[in-house]
């Protein structure tokens, strides 16, 4: 079984019986058929050459999120996606964002830098706290169970969740938290109707795709003060432009979607890929394929 | 029973059976015999007038250091801390700073003042990290607690420990985090040789006295690379004056001896304040009885 993989040491190092490794990186491909291709780092002309491959059957994206790859694929090519590869880091930095927040670190950090010395009263816990995970899955239960002793309640909202005990749901929240994917359902589902449902000055957090979110929606509700405040690790448009008006609300905690990057993602993702090949070579179906047209 | 109380709406309301309540506020203390003494919001002069009170029996700080109070009582009046009152605030902010380290939210803030979109690759979790809790006791278990979903090893130092253990725990650590008190014995018990036996890239985190660090030894500690970075809620001195050089650097993250704070603090120290004046005014012993000469 020949298959294109990313031509770093961590990939290079990778020997799995009856696989031969076709190592490519951006602008130089290798020749000849590929039945696989592990995608990482691919740029979008690099991505479309290793999609036309001759004699093509399956793509490993090691990436939790599908959208770079969606209805790109040739018809009969299976996908594959490596969520659990990134959950664990997501629901960490879920929850480091929400405890920045109760603990106002965003706001000291910035007297930090101008340094003064100014305690402020407004602190408090997760003890009590509603939290609606918007997009329950993998990395939602490992969020609910890093939850579990700060006294924090969760409610996981799933597509199948209906629309009235969504609602009560998001009426009752303090902090919704979006870990769903980009799909033409999920595009600009947090819009002002249901910024507006939310108890003032309950805290949104996107983990999830810049495009689940109205940006001119958000903005809107952090000036009005209905928003307590938002944690965003992706945004729309992404990458933020200099510039734009998100970057400067100081009750706005945004990092650059690293929600999911660790140090050693890049052999975390080796490993993944030789446990991946080995399943794949013995003829079993491997964990992660993504069921064409569901987007996730 | 007579006990002077902070001229606070939340005290006022108050009603305990057999206790009447004398309102105080700094530059304004009401007259005559008070048998106890609630302490909070005191500056010092009127800690003084407090306790030369005739009739006094005891003191209750709703604080959990005694530092302001240690060595200003009259023989024979009895100390109660208030520590349950702010042990699960300052295990939730000690939380919150290591993993506002680990996920870089720091600079990532930094980056956003400057409208800067920087992802970065040196981020983290929790995941196998060795955390040892110097000063571990109530805060420390709720820390343990906190940490256990995070798949962290937590190793506890109490007085008791013996030198080669505490020695064989910093050399391993990952984390190195300050719950002490400040007396005689820890002041400046992070010194120098400490620092130096530490794993490089160790982080420090001290929630407990600012005493305990040697400020100049830290600072080198951070120049050399030794220390990965400190997250510091106390400082020495404290506050921290304008220009001072901790306030610049990059790797620590600072706040303002706030660990403890909430913003319904107040309401709480008035709910623990009754429980303690019922079982006082019952004839029983109250929880939190400081042992003379222990410090804590």
């Amino acid at each position: 079984m020949r298959v294109l993989m990313p031509d770093l040491p961590e990939f290079r190092a990778l020997t799995v019986e009856g696989v031969t490794a076709l190592p490519y990186r951006n602008g130089d491909l290798p020749d000849g058929e590929a039945e696989g291709v592990v995608l990482w780092g691919a740029n979008a002309e690099t991505r479309s050459q290793l999609f036309a491959r001759p004699g093509l059957r399956w793509v490993l994206t090691l990436t939790a999120g599908i959208d770079h790859v969606q209805g790109q694929l040739p018809p009969g090519v299976a996908l594959y996606n490596a969520s659990p590869l990134h959950a664990r880091a997501v629901a960490v930095h879920t929850l480091a964002g929400m405890l920045a927040a109760v603990r106002g670190l965003h706001r000291f950090r910035d007297a930090q830098r101008e340094g003064q010395w100014q305690p402020r009263r407004d602190l408090g816990t997760l003890e009590g706290a509603s939290v609606v995970v918007w997009g329950y899955g993998h990395i939602g239960r490992i969020l609910e169970e890093l939850l579990a002793p700060h006294g924090a309640h969760v409610t996981g909202l799933r597509s199948a969740t209906p629309p009235a005990e969504r609602d009560a749901a998001l009426a009752e929240a303090d902090w919704v938290v979006l870990l769903l994917p980009d799909t033409p359902q999920t595009r600009g589902i947090v819009n002002a109707d249901v910024l507006a449902q939310l108890k003032p000055g309950a805290w949104l957090s996107n983990q999830g795709r810049g495009s689940l979110v109205d940006t001119d929606a958000l903005l809107a509700a952090l000036d009005s003060g209905q928003l307590g405040g938002a944690v965003l690790d992706v945004t729309d448009p992404e990458p933020l432009p200099p510039g734009h008006p998100l970057w400067g609300r100081e009750n706005v905690i945004l990092t650059p979607h690293i929600a999911s990057t660790t140090a050693d993602l890049v052999q975390r993702g080796a490993e993944y890929t030789q446990a991946f090949l080995k399943t794949m070579a013995a003829g079993r179906e491997p964990e992660g394929r993504v069921e064409t047209g569901k987007g996730y």
